[in-house]
């Protein structure tokens, strides 16, 4: 039998989010990545969606290990939820990717069951029949790695998020020179990153961002409030390293942005020169330094409604009030479905006085990951038999596929493949030989789970029109009713203004209660079909509602028995 | 006393939409645009958003006019309820918006109450004691004009929506000389379109998008499916004439599409070859044409769920299935919010194996609004003394007032004005003497205004986490429960699964309702305060809910008395 290597990704193939692949010889599993993803606009209340590790819950005994790529929360995120899930397998990790893990699971109590082992890039562990060695990337956070899997049938390798730049803040490059050498040893399978396949050209550096902020912040006569992801620590670095460049002391500003700094300065991955960063106490004494002294780095930078500069933008900040003459600088683009909110903080902080600079012309932020002709470079360096695209929607993941027949790869060896998809891989052939389960499961508050279509089904029908509620007390020995018909709504109309309206669907109800031949068989009225009748109510309510508002609020009939 | 011009933005001026300006001289009205405004995501099941007109409602009898610069809805769309409130003032407009608002004044049976206008570029109108000129526009839909109104007080110009298109595809460009002379003649005040203030640069020529097609049309050797906004004629225009050139025939898709496609036709302002457009009862014979001479312009490039272009990529459209080897062009961006709905369609489109091209580097779209330069050179052939930047969030309106700025005009000269802020304009200054009231009307279904803030906050609330409502039926004479609590919820956990969950929150009741002094006082049980009791039993739940959750959802106590 030729040995044949599994690849099953539970989540970020077809999706941006929630990363995780589960790679698969004989016995061995390994993990990359447990990653959460942010729900869409139409989840209503979702906190957060998870994959859905029900494929691995019988091969829990065969789990070797899980890699952690590097610590952002798409790559993180699902941790906590999965591990118990999956019987706390180690974690492999880089120092700031542990730190940033480590942060993570004492939040959810559970750093006493898990094993993180911290690894670096060269060096290389065994997952049983599987070895795996980690090669340097670059991206927007330092320490990444991607992975490259030595398994029985073949070489395989795993990009992580990606980008090359020349000139990181870190000065830490991608290892070209691994990359190149794993391509000449024949890599049987690439995995690479697709999350900008849609992007011509080449990413700009991080420097780029270095560059602008320095020009923004020689011309600012007031203080500089900058706001980015908390997981953006390069970024983080260039605001210091220019505030100390031009005098100014920097405030930490955001719950996780605060722990963020905490952890990577504790591993030495954000240095500051001494007297440059304020301590917590020393915040409450902003207001005695000179505006022109001072930057402040705050969460909210997706124009989150409880983040810390969302509240200062709406006069709901308990320290930070904004002022004409402030320098707002929106270091980070709007993650898809963010706009809105994104463009209202601008606006109000504009309405304060203060100036604002965002947007692609400005140079304050640039992506981590690899633009198309950096996938190419990839692509180039690597030389893989067998190509996945992975981290993207679908039509990323076309788009870098095409990018890789374009660079000669053979379309029957380009596997565009979706979360759930088995691949199974050769020396001589792949294909997609079977689906397991690997929907999204919605996290709300502490239900992981429990929230599902059916619920997201009902929230989205009350968000439309809201809901009619018409309760009725019968007798359970006449069947007749002998309260109501009470008729409450939430979300519909403005009910003190629309009493009428209200009334008349009383009066409708009350018809079709008497006009319903369930209740008036009152000779044996303990088999009054009460399903019957409700149906019949919210039929009846439902055809006159429509007609009066043209909406189709939900209608709830509630039937006690005394 | 100096004679004094005021202007009252009821819409527009702080948000992307609903454009509506009201320019008064002593007793004169004159109304430019009376606009709708697409709601935002979180004005959950609203419709459409639209202006509140209560400052004129006392001023009917001076309304002088109500001028349309151009047929789209952001300027059109809020007539149908706007006219019935001010007495039907009539209509200015010229021939192609003429033609749009008749066809949506019939679908509102209001066409006999209205008259209209028609107005053409370089004719004047008086209006009491002012007197309006038009000029052409170019912008994203033929036949737009700005005014130059000419006032006792001073002249004072509306661009409307503009763009400069040196080539355009009706080949009538903005009316440079026009504005030059009013110019030279000294403008008191410029109203300027700011939606695209923040972007650099010259918003590219239509004519590109036509030359763009071109290439795609010569390579496509399937079907191509073209989708674009239903009134952007032009766009519709360039799509029949590159279909001709490659010998396909065009159908077109969507309610509102064929309506704009018929009504432009029959004015004269869209034009095809003989037997090009397929005729309504033609399309049914679709299937029998070779692929590659079919061309089909569509609805639903904002991803709108029951759209014609949605309905194909979830494989729900009658007539139409999309096939490998089609070709579908995104000729439109994404209005901010809608990104989420744009980006699934597309990604399903690829799903069922179709190619397709969208965003800036396809070049497949070009926006209608002048960019900075263009900003400026209409700021430099009109050379007004005051500027108020129009149209656009207030972001677009602090860069437009920027750009004015940059060019010359002194600060305490340029207005950043928003809804409902009036402005009283002399030869010697201007300044904001009042505000009235100009909030969000919204229309939902058949309502006008039934649904404010208390219902939107209803919604929002059931939506992020459901209802749980609790019935309970009570002797009226003893006050004491005789069925119940009974709980139902909706949109909060799915019940099935949790209904251990359900039955401790029903004995949590049951207890409040035991400890409930205001009960237990059976001797004068008609004094129960209800009210004390629903909300002891609103505050048990709440709290108890939360802590076995971490949700809130909102929480309903209805009391039946028999």
């Amino acid at each position: 039998m030729t040995p044949r290597f599994r690849c099953i990704p539970l989540g970020g193939l077809g999706e941006i989010g929630r990363n995780m692949m589960v790679l698969e010889y004989d016995r061995d599993i390994v993990i990359i990545d447990v990653g959460v993803m942010f729900p869409e606009n139409e989840m209503l209340g979702v906190d957060l969606v998870i994959p859905d590790v029900s494929y691995l819950l019988d091969k829990v005994d065969r789990i070797r290990g899980i890699i952690i790529t590097h610590g952002h929360e798409d790559h993180t995120g699902s941790l906590p939820y999965v591990l118990p899930q999956l019987g706390f397998p180690p974690i492999w990790a880089t120092t700031l990717t542990a730190g940033l893990i480590s942060v993570k699971l004492k939040e959810h109590r559970l750093t006493d069951r898990v094993a993180i082992n911290v690894i670096s890039p060269g060096k290389e562990v065994r997952f049983g029949a599987l070895r795996a060695e980690f090669f340097r990337v670059c991206h927007s956070i330092p320490d990444g790695v991607g992975v490259a899997l030595h398994t029985p049938a073949g070489l395989v390798v795993h990009t992580g998020d990606f980008k090359f730049d020349y000139t990181p803040v870190d000065r830490r490059q991608t290892d070209f020179a691994r990359l190149a050498a794993l391509g000449a040893q024949g890599v049987l399978c690439l995995f690479s990153d697709s999350t900008h396949a849609d992007q011509a050209g080449y990413t700009p550096s991080e420097r780029v961002v270095g560059e602008a902020l320095d020009g923004y912040f020689a011309a600012a006569r007031g203080r500089i409030i900058v706001t980015t992801f908390a997981s953006l620590i390069s970024r983080i670095q260039q605001v210091i390293d220019t505030a100390a460049r031009y005098d100014r002391r920097v405030g930490i500003i955001g719950r996780s942005m605060v722990q963020n700094v905490t952890i990577a300065q504790e591993l030495g991955y954000l240095t500051a020169p001494p007297g440059v960063l304020l301590k917590a106490e020393e915040l409450g004494q902003l207001k005695q330094l000179p505006p022109r002294q001072v930057v402040l780095i705050t969460t909210g930078s997706q124009g989150e409604p409880t983040s810390a500069l969302t509240r200062m933008a709406n006069r709901d900040h308990r320290q930070i009030e904004i002022v004409p003459g402030d320098t707002v600088i929106m270091s980070a683009g709007p993650i898809p479905g963010n706009e809105e909110l994104v463009h209202r903080t601008i606006d109000n902080l504009f309405r304060l006085g203060a100036n604002v600079l965002w947007g692609h012309e400005t140079n304050v932020h640039v992506s981590g990951h690899a633009s198309q002709e950096e996938l190419k470079l990839m692509l180039s360096l690597v030389r893989p038999k067998y190509f996945v695209p992975v981290h993207g929607e679908y039509r990323h993941l076309i788009l870098h596929a095409r990018i890789a027949q374009g660079l000669g790869i053979p379309p029957q060896n380009i596997f565009v493949i979706e979360d759930g998809e088995v691949l199974e891989i050769g020396p001589e052939r792949g294909e997609v030989t079977e689906h397991v389960s690997a929907g999204y499961v919605f996290v709300d508050g502490l239900g992981v789970g429990d929230v599902g279509q059916v619920v997201l089904r009902d929230r989205q029908a009350l968000a439309q029109d809201g809901i009619l509620i018409v309760t009725i007390t019968v007798d359970r020995h006449t069947g007749l009713p002998i309260a109501g018909p009470d008729i409450v709504s939430r979300g519909f109309v403005y009910v003190r203004e629309n009493e009428e309206l209200v009334e008349k669907a009383r009066a409708q109800v009350q018809l079709a209660l008497r006009a319903s031949p369930a209740v008036s068989r009152d000779d044996e009225a303990r088999q009054v079909d009460w399903q019957y009748v409700k149906n019949k109510i919210r039929d009846v309510l439902s055809r006159f509602v429509y007609e009066q508002t043209r909406r189709r609020p939900m209608i709830l009939p509630l039937v006690m028995e005394v």
